[in-house]
């Protein structure tokens, strides 16, 4: 059976192919979209999830937009390597469905409070805003839902400082309390998603795959290796965020640790950092594990299939 | 015409004459109660914000129930002054009217919204969590609030640590959010609170005004006399709370003083403080007050007003 | 006898009192001057305290020289209130006494060792770098000396920000080291010094004491006032430093309260705050006492003393 | 010409093998040993270097005692780790040559200021608190010294918590000091020292050299071993202290990289952590780099030499 999964995103390039890799997968049951304001303000990211949508013709699932800046410190965005739009890159369809009403923290709460228990995947790709004030307004859900999965973090690297990654950056302490609430939380981190690299060999690929849908996605990837080349220093675009989907559809897809992981609150220059604790034996009892690995083919393959199955019209609707 | 009102609270014995103070006093339309653990369990204090009412005799009023912890730190009660129920030293009437359904965040951000612009006064009695999250789900609320009067601070004194008060103690960030949002906010502090002393010739008055209602009132503070004699080195208790209701009825009730005030979120003796800049001449543009002054005779004329008017059938139902 | 006093200061206007007082009292055996950076530069203030001195014609007592800048912290100085020289407004005579050898951390803790035990008072009035380091050079110390007099830090107010005070505010490390080390410690704080205002009469009489001398200082004082017209919105400015000495001349001169004393280091607005615990029953072992309240007349008749006294050839040479 | 070093240090099991490599080896001229608490307290960690000093035949070398307890925080020492003695598995011999007298702090800025400029390279191989200590007194040393080569921190690791090592973390703030002096500093942390691992091959070499020496050191390592397998899970204990002198005696030794480093004060999960920004291309000009690789066979070849000069009777003396 499909795995139902609520996807809480700030698209975003790499968010962008996230909900494709969500709606072309079979393996996936994509309830909804949330967003949140990170990689642009709500209202951009906001238009492009359901832009995304439109584009992979599933109109069915619904976008409710959520907080539009982190709990406790000023909005910051990644203009820097998203775009003016935060999708810069592309034409966009217009979406024609509206957008859902109700903040998307409550249609969260509801959505996993109405569904059976231990049923839903909540799989954050932005800041954690959403996701921990939902935590905070109905503390029960912690017990409800399956799992977390979420792309944020990195146990070995940074990049939005030196040890920090942006969306844990960004909103430190929403991260602190949804790495600290007891749920099984999978931390897909930049360990991982910087070997999720868009190298010419995939991009040509994912051009040459499910037509028109398959340029769409290249000419994203046109604008973030350009952005990751001039902002990062990189080669080739980090696609982080469908790593966390990648996982839910195939475990394989990464290697993974249980260890403890806390955030970095107080002031100084590891702010934001996710501190996972590798020392010693893996306790396989621990609530929370961290991605360390990627197989790079198997990922890739995904996400050409999911960008076929939606162009044959297979995807979700 | 009566200002509206929305008392967010968690009672405790001072919170209880808070509500006594809106409810009996015709200067005050009472749209609500929102309560929030604080003193006591969420639970618990919501059980009393009913049974208070109850035995106010306004069941018209509606209570919603909010979050049941700060947003980042462990809850922590305030059961040595409260006791264990949160209203101990009184019998309760059991409430007749049902605990109203949904969140009192979202009650909050609904009751603000639909009422005309500038019209609502916020009157926050407890740690500032709902308050905090009601802005950060609905950012809109802070321009369309008239303002906000709160119990909560102190610019001179401490009862949780030396130079903090409990209500903004317990959840820091939440009060920093409160206080850093552009709307006008007046703090009714320590320096305020800890003049409005229920001396024996005050609660002589009170339990005989009104039968019924007088002799309750005075039960709550027979206890409260207690605790503050056992735990905080008082005489006479101080009854915190309804200063923010009388100030609203009455503004000569307070002096008060136009001046920033910000909360210590960083680890250390002060965390928790409320930090006022009272250097310099006031600027009388800033967006936030601090009480100073207490006019006490004009303070417990108005309560005990209002429980002769709850007494004579005279308040709100 | 007369009591063996350590000043350790950063000369500055009050602390150029705080020499003239301790010289020019039969009840102070000022053994020497320590320097520190905080009003100004460590050269200035260097250069600051060996011409006071010389002003006083007190030149067999050493000054050495110490820390140029805060423990952890950049370097700030008050040039606002003590102009560019840090004794702005004076012309000081030139140093007869070479600068002595030896840093000030060493000469202060070869100084406290070598004498007998519980004999030495050190008085601070700048920043309180050079007594930190000496206690973590030698731990010693601590035990060894009789107490600890510092002008520094605020219950109830502040200079350098709405609840610090100078000397504390910069250097908050070294602060907290010396209030959590178990001596006697008396802080003599704004409370008190913003009390000791040399008001018009008060500067009158000042000026026609001790010929010269009294001019001198009258001078110091012109400027002193303007500064904290111009920046502190004061009318009179107060002399903070020479509280200290004048209090171990005459304890009748401050009202205090023995309690606890901790310093804020954690980022925020209450950085640097002294933090006295004032709340329940006064606890007379504690090791810290804050002063309170100031005995005005008494303080400015020992200054005025102390002015006839060196201007008399009575002070120490 | 031989390089002079001071080694600043904490024996400890791994600081007793760097003494040996510094007396050594023809390479290293060691002006002297300065001491501090961190493995041990101050006076078992002082007599630890004089023992070993003893033991290598090198008693004209100055042993001075420096500071017993971080700046800040509380003394927090290694026992599980080097035993009650700090070197615990040997039989020491009774050191001939007196502790000599002046503070550790005193004789480092004597020694550098009275050596010509850039010839004396520190080598810190404990908490750094008797350096930064030392530029607090004398700022002028930072242009003196050649440079510091230290032991401690952790680029991706650590041993006192998840990403901090021991060194760094009991005294952060003396650490965040030294690394933000614009003085030449090469950090040899854990990423490197965590490779220098005495494998069970590796120590019967150590064993069979230099006759009785070796076998001291071999029984130094026995301890060692059996306290990093029940206390850090390794297998072989890895031997930090002499990778900064043998990356002195040759730089082959070790790959660095430049790039800034500062320490995390601020509480939080990071506390102590050592932050290197190895993000984009390499900045030539940064005046602090950190070591990354070890070259293992050329780190044990130089110890034994070391070990079989001194049996040889080639040692300093």
């Amino acid at each position: 059976m499909a795995e139902k999964i609520i996807l809480d995103s700030d698209p975003g390039h790499d968010d962008a192919v996230a909900i494709l890799l969500a709606v072309g997968s079979p393996e996936i049951d994509l309830l909804g979209v949330t967003t949140v304001g990170g990689n642009q303000s709500l209202d951009k990211v906001t238009y492009n999830a359901r832009a995304v949508l439109e584009e992979a013709g599933a109109t069915s699932i619904p976008v409710h937009a959520g907080c539009d800046r982190p709990i406790l410190r000023p909005m910051e965005n990644a203009a820097s390597i998203h775009g003016q739009t935060g999708l810069d890159g592309v034409d966009l369809p217009k979406p024609t469905r509206p957008l859902d009403e109700g903040h998307a923290v409550n249609w969260l709460i509801d959505t996993i409070m109405s569904n059976d228990p231990k049923t839903i995947t909540l799989v954050p790709t932005g800041p954690l805003t959403n996701i921990a004030m939902a935590v905070r307004m109905e503390p029960r859900i912690v017990d409800r839902v399956k799992r977390v999965v979420l792309m944020g973090g990195a146990v070995h690297d940074g990049n939005w400082s030196p040890c920090a990654e942006f969306n844990v950056k960004i909103d430190p302490e929403a991260a602190k309390i949804v790495f600290n609430e007891p749920w099984d939380v999978t931390m897909v981190g930049l360990d991982v998603t910087h070997k999720a690299l868009c190298t010419p060999e995939v991009q040509k690929r994912i051009e040459n795959t499910g037509g028109e849908l398959g340029v769409f996605v290249s000419h994203l990837m046109d604008f973030f290796r350009k952005s990751y080349q001039d902002n990062q220093d990189f080669v080739d675009p980090p696609v982080h965020d469908p790593c966390t989907v990648a996982y839910i559809i195939d475990p394989q897809v990464l290697t993974t640790r249980r260890c403890t992981v806390d955030v970095q609150c107080g002031e100084g220059p590891a702010l934001g950092m996710t501190v996972a604790d590798l020392r010693g034996p893996e306790d396989p009892t621990c609530h929370t594990q961290v991605g360390l690995g990627l197989d790079f083919d198997r990922f890739w393959d995904l996400i050409a299939d999911a960008i076929q199955n939606i162009a044959d019209g297979k995807g979700q609707h």
